[in-house]
């Protein structure tokens, strides 16, 4: 079986700096780089010893790999040849949209990537779909190099999972950027809460977040929820208002 | 200098539990024990070697550390001596309230307990404050023999570390909780969700929040927001819609 032995990435953002670097470090080629950002390009190329290109049609490699934001996968994928390995790392684009491409796949890390944080993807949950049983396997196996946790997953499932990517990644990150504010403009400590992070993290990860909960809406402590409130005000008091609605339905309405 | 050399504990919960088992563990004497549950009040008691009491009035010790909820406090602290020592563990209510007490004082620390996880204090900050600068240098000395963290902070400044403790552990709590409840609704596997739980709190340990934030809502990406929020309802719509209408603003409002 010949397999997937050599990869061109289209995109110059978080997930193709760290793919790239993956497939890299585990002595895969990285044939060519294409990026709107072409300085970007030039320096992802030289840093894998690859080339960057002018134009998506002097892309070549077994498979293509798309690392680029969902609006603007459709554009790109009408720009490859119809029969060419293709892969996306979307969580939220459904394979059945590409009619015109018969060997496109999902190669889909749950992962949060920033290119000034180093990860090593080797825990990191890669989700596989292909059009083909082959392509498919070949994802499968091309994911195998840099994590121990590949899967099988279809858009369907793949879209939930992203889904509740947002709330564990996304929305979590946004909640510390409020405390932080809330720290930075009474001129106080962020550093204080960091212990408080790490510990409710390291509770997330052996206990059911159920029973992990603590504080005011869990108690449905009305004074300080109230006193909390007076400190804050736009949609930062309505965020406040709303979590603290819905913790308090969570365990003050349904038990 | 005496100092604090015996302690009594009113209260049976979380916080009680970890400070109690850390006093005990550092060799502190554990004088009395109070809890309106008699049998987890005998159970502290009988883990610290100490006794439990029926009656708040025959708690002796240099210091009472009232470990409960809010909105209890008052009512304890009537039934209290007006020159005892006595310290709490609210990040929010203000030392000022305590009129009738000339020797109080918080002791408090800022850190989620779940008596189910175990947690080391050396690296918990507590925040210390009292109504004479004998009992702050007391509680600052008794706090130092848990933790290297340890300062002292006025009422004010406590009431916003804990109201910004509410976003980092509370609210960050329920982001997985919701997150969760999707993955257990489609029957998908919350274990692939705990690679990137743990990588959102690696980058926060190191990052800013502000340059942390990733994902659609940070992409001004409407195409996923709405397809997100068509598999939500209730709720947990709601807090999905204003939570990415808050990053939105953050990333491409102000900017």
């Amino acid at each position: 079986m010949k397999g997937i032995q050599t990869i061109s990435i289209i995109g110059t953002g978080n997930v193709a700096f760290h793919l790239g670097n993956s497939f890299f470090d585990q002595g895969i080629t990285i044939s060519s780089v294409f990026g709107r950002n072409q300085g970007e390009a030039e320096a992802f190329a030289n840093q894998w010893k690859s080339k960057s290109v002018d134009h998506i049609s002097e892309l070549e490699a077994d498979l293509i790999l798309v690392c680029i934001s969902d609006d603007a996968i459709s554009s790109i994928m009408q720009q490859l040849p119809r029969s060419q390995k293709i892969a996306y790392t979307s969580g939220s684009i459904e394979l059945s949209s590409f009619t015109n491409h018969e060997n496109v796949g999902v190669f889909y890390p749950l992962q949060t990537f920033s290119k000034n944080k180093e990860l090593n993807l080797n825990e990191v949950p890669f989700l596989i779909e292909g059009k083909t049983p082959e392509l498919s396997q070949e994802l499968f196996d091309l994911a195998w190099n840099l994590s121990s946790k590949v899967s099988f997953a279809n858009s369907s499932d793949r879209k939930k999972y992203h889904l509740a990517a947002v709330w564990v990644n996304n929305f979590t990150n946004h909640l510390s950027y409020q405390s932080k504010a809330i720290i930075d403009k009474h001129e106080l400590n962020w550093d204080y809460l960091l212990p408080l992070l790490k510990e409710t993290a390291a509770k997330l990860l052996t206990m059911d977040p159920y029973d992990a909960q603590t504080g005011p809406a869990r108690r449905n402590d009305q004074t300080v929820i109230s006193a909390h409130a007076d400190m804050l005000e736009g949609i930062q008091k309505e965020l406040y208002l709303l979590l603290s609605k819905s913790i308090n339905d969570t365990y003050n309405t349904h038990d």
